[in-house]
């Protein structure tokens, strides 16, 4: 650490004052320094001249990036704030790691940017070889092939159309027939089919419009998009601490999971089969509910028993912060789902599959770039880093720290703060309301603290792989002062 | 150039010797050179090491992208290729221009590579710089505002999504209401509302499931993924050379047109209303086939007319390839299309639009990523050397003697060759079946030239924007030759 230590009246502040050659940060401050509202004049000002060329309503401020570094992120203002969001849950390592840097230099990372393949048909020489070391290598077990593409909302339209695909293949016992690409063509039956996906209440999977349609977390989502007339079931809604809730939450799941096999049996009757079940681990942006592995073991068996495709959508769980590298290798299932997501955190969007799901035929997953090597290179560099650190394993040490020390601010305002949960640094707690939810976060900020919301009135944490005991400590030390000013 | 030349038995080759210092190639070779069969024994082997952990049935070959430059690509058996298809016609100046290589120091890629921004909430400073600088700097006349997303596909999604936003807006008078919002969770009207797009026959659009549904170009695209009910009108389909059949063509808008309207009014008493029209301005995938200016003028009238949102699709026209930077600009429109979409040459995906179409309210049009600031330093550099070089007006120049050149060969072989068409170098022939048209390519790819398919049995052209004279008489040697083994 390489700063700068000044004392100013009532606060000792770190100035952050270490940049490489290029301008590239290379150390973290050693604390949050806030020294104008935020949004600052400077990102305001930014807004006004952005405004006029590019929407800018969702905009809350201008980031120095090149300025920023590890867990902490500098504003446009100058403004030091520890960030526990990470660019909605996206860093791997947090800013700028060093390492990550050094991909600069790497001909392979500049050649796929100026001269990006079509990956489909025509991939780099070494895409292999890149696709083993990088996401072969954290496959989930049982899982042993992938398939790139350039976000979670593209990874899920492509394996929503890998079960569709696989659910006709299965029931023709074979590739399309003349009859199905000439209907198809006029979208009829059977080339077009009936067929639906399985989502549940809260579920939050991309924004394209099939996305929308097995999202359901906010309205402001889906108002006035048309939609696709799939099926949704209810996903637990359990009370914490869990041991005193048992009874409760086990009726829960049961609920849930009678729901489930329900729609399936009712949709297969109208001729409207369910082709896939798709489900998050932890339903993050409907406001972090967790199910339990019980749940999911028995959603896995439903699926099974069905024929219906079990897909796990770890788009925001997946990369290390709940503490195991994938969230479901947590639940102990019998055999691996069918597919997982991924995207955020893993650099590429793309998704893990099963042997069975492959698509045989040429031009059918298929799009121009289908992904991006040069997120490979990067993304083969975090997880070298990741593994060599072991950030996973200490994701999830800090990450019980983190959780204890959510519980004491619970015990603390019983009144306003209930259902304190979490895996790894993936914890969460809710408000009593959307509002008081709303000025914790404004007086977090306010203390250098950037953290973000979830649900209706929930506070969600999601700091990189590289957040340690001594950010936890200050997390925890501003959380609570600005506790004291609201509550 | 920099290379070697040697004399062989019966052919003059130039090894291709040119590197710099990180491995990257720096100048092309002056011959196409194949020296095995393509895909060749490192290829073969490269797919065999790829198919057990990533699908590969589209896979035609691997490539070395450090080797290859400028309008050549070097495969991975060093196969040297002039290459008219540029990866599916994305990218604008060719492989490893060096002055797009030299953006590998630029800190601003590099940091937003490694700490890739959630763009929506928190851009980068320069961030708006980066848009005036790049994409307003080429803005389609009369657009004044840009959204950046990360692919055609989802660029496309999002514009039907603001289509469909604008639509029920104006309808309301307003933003949505309570009763809006709520209905919208359970996928009831008025919040979803029954709207729906029109788009033509021979379309291509994109790959997720609401783009597969207003895409109708081949069957591979569209079999076994269920799809949204909207309406298809048909697309002019002329015969050439245009002088000669001006009653079929005309007789082509007419019809094309009605049935456009009709399918609008239709529609609309069904409740079920058009809120947009989508097009491209030359069907590519489809088999290249052209509207007439007065065709285009017509059809945003009628859009106008029903308030229906007119969306030009310019991923595979826009940034040159026609000899304009927008194809569209060569319909003289009395005003600009609502919206136009971009990506392929692009480096980034997006679209710009009307001010009315703006979408105030936040998080409406959103996603973690909404495109790539890396993308943006790397189109910066690419438009100031198209604009410096005046790549535009070359390729119009040059374009016209590749057109001329295959009038040539249409002349040459009346029975084979038809329907020879263009405008800049996007340029297109049919043959006779589509087997013909397979063994030409294949014929071509043997003498060293890479050349694309579309549509049933037609050849497409889609160099880069520094295909330049020299590289046309190869190109038009080597497909001389071909036809003379093929027909």
């Amino acid at each position: 650490m390489n700063s700068l230590r000044l004392l100013v009246p009532g606060r000792q502040i770190a100035l952050h004052n270490s940049r490489s050659l290029s301008g590239i940060a290379t150390s973290e401050p050693s604390h949050p320094n806030v020294s104008t509202a935020i949004p600052g004049p400077k990102s305001k000002a930014l807004k006004a001249k952005m405004d006029p060329i590019h929407q800018t309503p969702s905009v809350k401020m201008f980031v120095d990036y090149e300025k920023s570094f590890g867990n902490y992120l500098v504003d446009a203002d100058g403004n030091q704030l520890l960030d526990v969001y990470m660019q909605i849950s996206s860093l791997p390592l947090g800013y700028n790691h060093p390492e990550m840097v050094k991909c600069a230099s790497d001909p392979r990372l500049i050649t796929s940017i100026v001269s990006r393949p079509a990956l489909g048909s025509f991939p780099r020489h070494d895409f292999p070889a890149m696709i083993e070391k990088a996401l072969i290598s954290v496959a989930p077990k049982g899982l042993t092939s992938v398939q790139t593409m350039l976000c979670g909302t593209s990874a899920n339209e492509n394996a929503l159309k890998t079960a569709f695909i696989h659910y006709q293949t299965r029931k023709r016992g074979g590739p399309p027939r003349l009859q199905d690409l000439e209907s198809c063509m006029t979208q009829d039956q059977p080339g077009t089919p009936n067929l639906s996906v399985l989502s549940f209440n809260g579920a939050f999977h991309g924004r394209s419009l099939a996305c929308l349609s097995i999202t359901r977390s906010k309205p402001v989502h889906k108002v006035d998009i048309p939609a696709l007339d799939w099926p949704i079931a209810n996903f637990p809604r359990y009370m914490y601490p869990l041991e005193k809730h048992e009874t409760h939450n086990q009726k829960q799941d049961e609920q849930c999971l009678g729901q489930v096999e329900k729609l399936i049996e009712v949709r297969k009757k109208e001729q409207r089969d369910v082709a896939a079940v798709i489900v998050e681990p932890i339903q993050s942006e409907g406001g972090d509910h967790h199910g339990s592995p019980n749940f999911f073991k028995r959603l896995q068996s439903v699926c099974k028993k069905h024929g219906v495709v079990f897909i796990v959508d770890e788009v925001q769980t997946g990369g290390g912060p709940t503490g195991s590298f994938w969230a479901h290798e947590q639940w102990n299932l019998e055999s691996p789902p069918d597919m997982v997501i991924f995207s955020k955190k893993m650099i590429t969007g793309g998704y893990y599959f099963k042997e069975e799901l492959r698509v045989n035929e040429p031009y059918r997953i298929y799009n121009t770039w289908m992904g991006d090597p040069s997120k490979l290179v990067v993304l083969e560099k975090a997880l070298e880093v990741i593994k060599r650190d072991g950030l996973v394993e200490k994701t999830k040490n800090v990450g019980e720290n983190l959780l204890a020390g959510l519980q004491k601010l619970e015990a603390a305002y019983p009144q306003q703060v209930s259902n304190t949960r979490g895996v790894g640094t993936y914890c969460a707690f809710d408000l009593k309301d959307a509002k008081t939810r709303d000025q914790l976060i404004e007086a977090c900020i306010t203390e250098g603290l950037h953290i973000g919301g979830c649900g209706d009135a929930s506070i969600r944490f999601r700091p990189a792989l590289v957040f340690d005991q001594k950010h936890l400590d200050l997390t925890l030390e501003i959380l609570n002062k600005a506790a004291k000013k609201v509550f």
